[in-house]
């Protein structure tokens, strides 16, 4: 695990293969009583890592769901490290895990963005489906760019 | 299905009309760090009332999104009266409001099933759309019973 | 309404009176099956709006929660316009509207912020409470803030 | 309350114990644009499906937060192996996994309630902490319950 730093890479359209930072400005709704973050929330923010990578990596989600596509989440895991309050500086960075014919996997990290402090850190694996939930391949278009992806990642990137 | 006719219910003060009442377990994810209930929940629970009134009714939700139509919110409005905290018994009691060939509103009260305190009231005004989101008369089947439903609300039920 | 035209103002610590843009990022969670945002998801926008107003107002959320205070909702109303999709670039803008002694309220546009269609609007009105959730006056150094913003205000900011 | 002891249920197949079954009615709020529920939402039922097991337990939540105490998620595992419909009759059965000193582990089913099809299963692991957020022991008198629990589960109860 001690290679797994996120790498801070120049925001641009051609970041593949390494991780892809996204801000987070928590909501007053997702706090509760106990005056942090809802775990479940975690869960949500994961989705919005996952999607800004996508879209860093040239395959946006909306294309994806457009061509009928879609990630159906299979497993989910996430170990929570530290509260997150109300105002704390939020960062999802997330990285292409297991990239296979029949499964994806992505592996996210939750950190303060200015301390590095890391509240959670987890990972989601998923498969591809069609229109009508069905399990299917992965479509060439985007198995060549977590291809890309997973080079680049194998590469140190 | 086809017996499940709102009940008309005498309910406290001058909730008439076919109101169905729906219990709701407050969930420890609805609060906020206030300790009380986030207000956006009450929306959710409108829609939970709004989803047992059209049951109650006999015309199911899934029934009617499985022929391809919705009831789209074009309309809402909350009035917040008392707080929720986890644990309190919350009642969501819905009635049909007005019921036009293009429009439908269906009025809630939010409310302590054990004390009887509101907690909330508001309304939803609704258009019905087909698949592709395009505004459309509601169909004869639910019309008719939202019909009835308006009926037995005139009779005083 | 001729004159509640967003106002573009440059986002800055000095921003008070005006309109204060927040941009928002739809995330796959808050659609529903109907394919287009779920609407009680506007609640929270209006919410996230609401704060990035008071952090531009000079006065962070952040800091009435910490002193003790909270801006408890009374009042909600929104009207929905136009569906709005994953992927569509939304903004939220929200002015100052009524401030009394015992009462603020925002108001609040959605809209796509390239093409300025309007997705919703509405309001929400709020009273202060303290920690114990009793309601009291707006503390001096708040109410000063929203003095100077409402003044802003009626100048035409 | 002390007559609510957790009632061990023999459950279908293999699940065993003092396992507390909780109907959950799917809301429409909680579906996405891929027609079924977002995976997120699951975390919030088995938040339920533990506040449900915890009331059968003899150890409601509101008294465990009454006194100042909580149960802090630190690890959450999900694994979705069929997706759910709006409609669907979804059921979470709730037993509880280790139990020490200063971990509390809970693992949750997810199924159908009419053809007991397992939609997910899963587990969160808790540690107890006081009002300021600190790790502290399980108070005697849930430290009991839970051990009563515990001896039921080992009966094969």
């Amino acid at each position: 695990m001690s290679s797994v730093e996120p790498v801070p890479v120049a925001m641009s359209g051609s970041i593949e293969g390494a991780a892809v930072p996204l801000d987070i400005t928590v909501r007053f709704a997702e706090t509760d009583q106990m005056g942090v973050v809802h775990h479940s929330e975690y869960v949500v923010w994961f989705e919005a890592g996952r999607v800004a990578w996508m879209e860093a990596a040239g395959m946006p989600y909306t294309e994806i769901a457009g061509a009928g596509f879609n990630f159906a989440v299979t497993d989910l895991q996430c170990r929570y490290r530290n509260a997150i309050r109300f105002g704390d500086p939020v960062q999802v960075v997330t990285r292409l895990g297991i990239f296979r014919s029949r499964q994806i996997e992505f592996l996210y990290s939750i950190r303060n963005r200015e301390t590095e402090v890391i509240y959670a850190d987890g990972h989601t694996r998923h498969i591809c489906v069609d229109s009508a939930g069905r399990m299917t391949r992965v479509p060439g278009w985007i198995a060549e760019r977590l291809n890309r992806a997973a080079a680049i990642r194998a590469c140190g990137g």
